[in-house]
């Protein structure tokens, strides 16, 4: 069975996940829609993908530049099982509507709040919640990253309390338009909307999350001190866990990886499909110390791309395309260059 | 009395502690040791400051810079009742046995270990422990900003356990040559060093410290998670103690300080002195929070100035120039235009 | 006598301008008029300035922070002889027509139109042009830099040809919401608008302007190449013009002065009254250099505080107080603290 | 014929030209020379590249870290017909003597002077000169971005005066150490060096360059002013000349590439092998102005990859592989996914 996709909206989530849905064998992209004509529109093209014309958007712009649409959104939904929605933060609760009354499957980003969908989603965390469902959620970048480590630490070592600073990335490489330049900016909602997201996925996991924003575009870096109820025996019992878990990168001291700009460089270095990027949680084993139940940890989270293989997996569980999450995960992974734990 | 200080190394600290001892009716300002002629050179013989050879130094690039120098450090340092050793981290040292054999007392600074010095100083906190020592050390930027913080905590609430990550800048101003340009390095030592240097001067708070370097010049900012023993009131509580307290600034919601830009915005306006600089330990009252004994509270530290008053209190209580700590930390205050508690 | 001068518009320039004009011992500030309560509202206060509300604003916001009002921006415009707009840009013509009701005289910034006023000013230019006129424009700060510079090298030495590029900060230091981050975004007006700019002053200069933004918040910095009509002797005949002239700040290579970081800590380090600025124009000796007729130079330019000085002339000017340039140039630079020429 | 190429320097230009070399038909990796384990060290072996010790390395922290050498430097240059020395600055020196000493041809890169080759090289500009010879220098970033366009003005239109405003990115994306964070540095040498280098390549070209350093990792930009000899009839006749010629990318206007930022999201968007490297210079078409024969345009150049496809010519023309520089071009561009002219 191939299950038709659409992409609605087109900018750094959703371009991914159409390349990425172009990689799976159980999959078909339906095109793409997006609001203006500009580079990513020719790059589109370039790709061979139908683009139709988002809500908000004009078609003369469109004609004016030469690119040719091959319909509107509303069309493009039509022909879908499922639409992926990546429009801008909001933007999604307006188009639930549009999915509602094509009657296809949808799959919302982290910018929306969680009811708008029947469950909030993590393939490592939570893939069955979401089988069959009509409307799901891939929680936000920074959610994802949490959630991918609770995957791991709740049912390993129980949490009895977890504690994470998520220092952000003021923007994303290409939005020239935003700050800061120089400076931090605390976030006073406190704590920040992070913790409660992660209880979408985990309801009971007693996390606090406090946040800020720094001068880089790189990635964002969490501190996480998480205190477990069963001890690890030591440091290595909980890294051999992370390593042997999918989207998890561990740098060894000697790589020399000093920070984000080291982890974005091994991805680049790496190559595979695609734009450089770093889909797993990037962790340092010289990064984690245990003291007694007490767990220190950082984690590296490229907000462009982390989301990327959840949203494949989120489509497989909707559409009942893989019998468990360590099947899709596999297959998704495999697809996107992300190699298989050691 | 007057006391005769000596400021040996002429970089972001020891020319500030320089302007400062200018500013104290109970000190004289000897002269400013310097190893290479420099804008800051200039501006200090502007100023009317003697200037002398630092060690490292090489006289003819003075001479042919037209900088005249008054003598070496060794000769300054017999003019001196006390030397204030600013020279660059690990630098002091090595001047440590200068100042014994020139038998003046000697102040330095936080990058040398604790060892250095009889005590380990920050104002608020063991301004007594001081009192008439040889040798004094005034604890870094960062350990300030903690230790003040403390000052105002333990005694009031009482410290069952503090928690701190530290996102510090990547370089001052004008270190034009350190990076990171675009990235966030953490810190690996993991505690990292700060929280032991607390304990130089509470030994028994319980405290971890986590850090991280960002691009950005400006300040430091501190995500701080006390559990403390007795739970106050309310917040207002907290901040009142925060607010009658001598070198914290607290912005209130409305005043549109979104970060650290804005609060070296609010020191540029303010005037006064000096540099613009920001000598208090900076809070908001919107980004405090408690939640029972949890206090959480951000603070940014301008890892330029805050320890300038510190070192000026240091030498009062090194030369037992003051009755008590209050006395000279409102003395100090005055002279640097740092506005008494409200 | 003394006029009396209000600020309309309290951001970057007018907060500095309100400042200067205290300084005056022939001018005195009604007040200044906001349109939000912010930290700047309570520095303006603690300075005892009276602060009227502007147009766009709400009495409310003050009401809720506590921040009293002594009345409307046209009351404020009322008791003065001259308002000085410092508006953000565009908003200059819209308020142009509550001055000319109030029938006082008014000063306008750079960032509107040069049609806004009778005449574009620059003190060293033409003082003389402004002398007694209604409406005066002082031209923006890249503007003011090249200004300078021209009436230096065309009286001189003639100017047959000026390239200059600009490269210029992307944002003001507390400008926290402007990037980018991390790139630089030509101009892609071909040439620049300064070209012309600068010819509202010098209407046959042949200049040719280029721009681009780059990631720093400090400093603009022009690489200018002056093909000059009588090619002076050697490049330190330019340098000693240059040093000659009020608000031109030289550099040697012997201060270590890489750039703009150095440049800004340079004007922290001398003092003064304010904010830590730089009034002057900076260049460095060895950043200048002479082949021929063709004269390169780099020069920086710190736009918060470049056109404070001319804003004063500019008053000076408009209200005749004073019988030249030169006299009026040198009151405005003793009372700021800008050096005099050596 | 296959060539036997060994890459001798693992740094940024090192790696991509290994991966590039194994992207050819006609040529064979030997192997890369490294001085320390890291994780570039890691994803060579993950590649399937030899890995051989260069000369300051020590084996001990290879074998600590566990990465298997295939032997010295020297042992892989036995082997090879060729070598690209993409050593650090200055080191290529030192190392030509072994090159000689093995009789294997040698490339060098442009932080080496331009005397330690018989011949300094870019595509398009003199492939031919480099035909057999034992010793060949392609030139650094910003030369090859200048030779690359004065290849397509000079023999179209003449080029009577050439001036280039060089403004560099501080440090390339991994480079963590290095800054500025905040701040402009003028390049004080006036004019630059990369006025002299291009005459390496075209020696009667009158070119003069200024450069300066800024706060971005992303690429440099060149604002060009040439004076043509033989005016073109219209901008588009130059537009049309860059099109035509390989390794120039043309943005449109309604594109939204505002700068770098976007150069660089485009060449992640397009996909290909590698690390999202832009290997042409890149060229707006609202970028560029034609007054009469006074041409103005801005073009960005990607530092980490530009050299690379001419490196790879640079081996076949030194080989005799190809019978023109066209058909090595093409066949280059055509294996490393740089698409040909329109």
């Amino acid at each position: 069975m191939t299950v038709k996709v659409a992409v609605h909206g087109y900018g750094t989530i959703g371009k991914r996940v159409a390349d990425a849905v172009t990689r799976q064998s159980d999959m078909k992209l339906v095109g793409v829609a997006k609001t203006r004509p500009s580079h990513e529109a020719r790059s589109a093209l370039a790709k061979g993908y139908k683009l139709f014309l988002a809500g908000a958007g004009q078609r003369d712009a469109f004609d004016r530049a030469g690119i040719p649409l091959a319909g509107t959104a509303a069309e493009m939904i039509r022909e879908a099982d499922v639409v992926i929605d990546c429009a801008p933060d909001k933007v999604g609760r307006e188009n639930a509507r549009l999915y509602q009354e094509a009657k296809v499957a949808a799959i919302f980003q982290g910018g929306e709040k969680a009811d708008i969908a029947e469950v909030s989603f993590s393939a490592l965390a939570n893939f069955e919640a979401a089988r069959g469902k009509r409307t799901v959620r891939v929680v936000s970048c920074n959610t994802t990253g949490i959630a991918r480590a609770a995957a791991v630490l709740e049912p390993a070592f129980g949490v009895a309390h977890w504690e994470a600073t998520i220092v952000r990335r003021g923007a994303d490489p290409a939005e020239s338009h935003k700050g800061p330049i120089n400076g931090i900016l605390p976030t006073f909602k406190l704590p920040s909307h992070h913790g409660p997201d992660v209880k979408s996925i985990f309801p009971s996991l007693p996390i606090t999350t406090i946040a800020m924003v720094v001068p880089t575009t790189l990635m964002h870096v969490h501190v996480n001190h998480v205190k477990l109820t069963r001890a690890p025996a030591s440091a290595s019992e909980v890294l051999e866990r992370f390593r042997k878990t999918p989207r998890f990168h561990l740098f060894r001291e000697w790589e020399g990886v000093e920070g984000t700009p080291q982890v974005m460089e091994f991805a680049r270095d790496r190559g595979g499909p695609g734009r450089s990027d770093m889909m797993e949680n990037a962790l340092w084993e010289n990064g984690l110390r245990l003291d007694g139940p007490d767990l220190y940890f950082f984690q590296a989270i490229h907000q462009e791309s982390i989301v990327v293989p959840e949203n494949i997996d989120a489509i497989r569980a909707t559409m009942n395309l893989a019998p468990d999450a360590a099947t899709s995960i596999a297959q998704t992974d495999r697809s996107l260059g992300i190699p298989a734990p050691e």
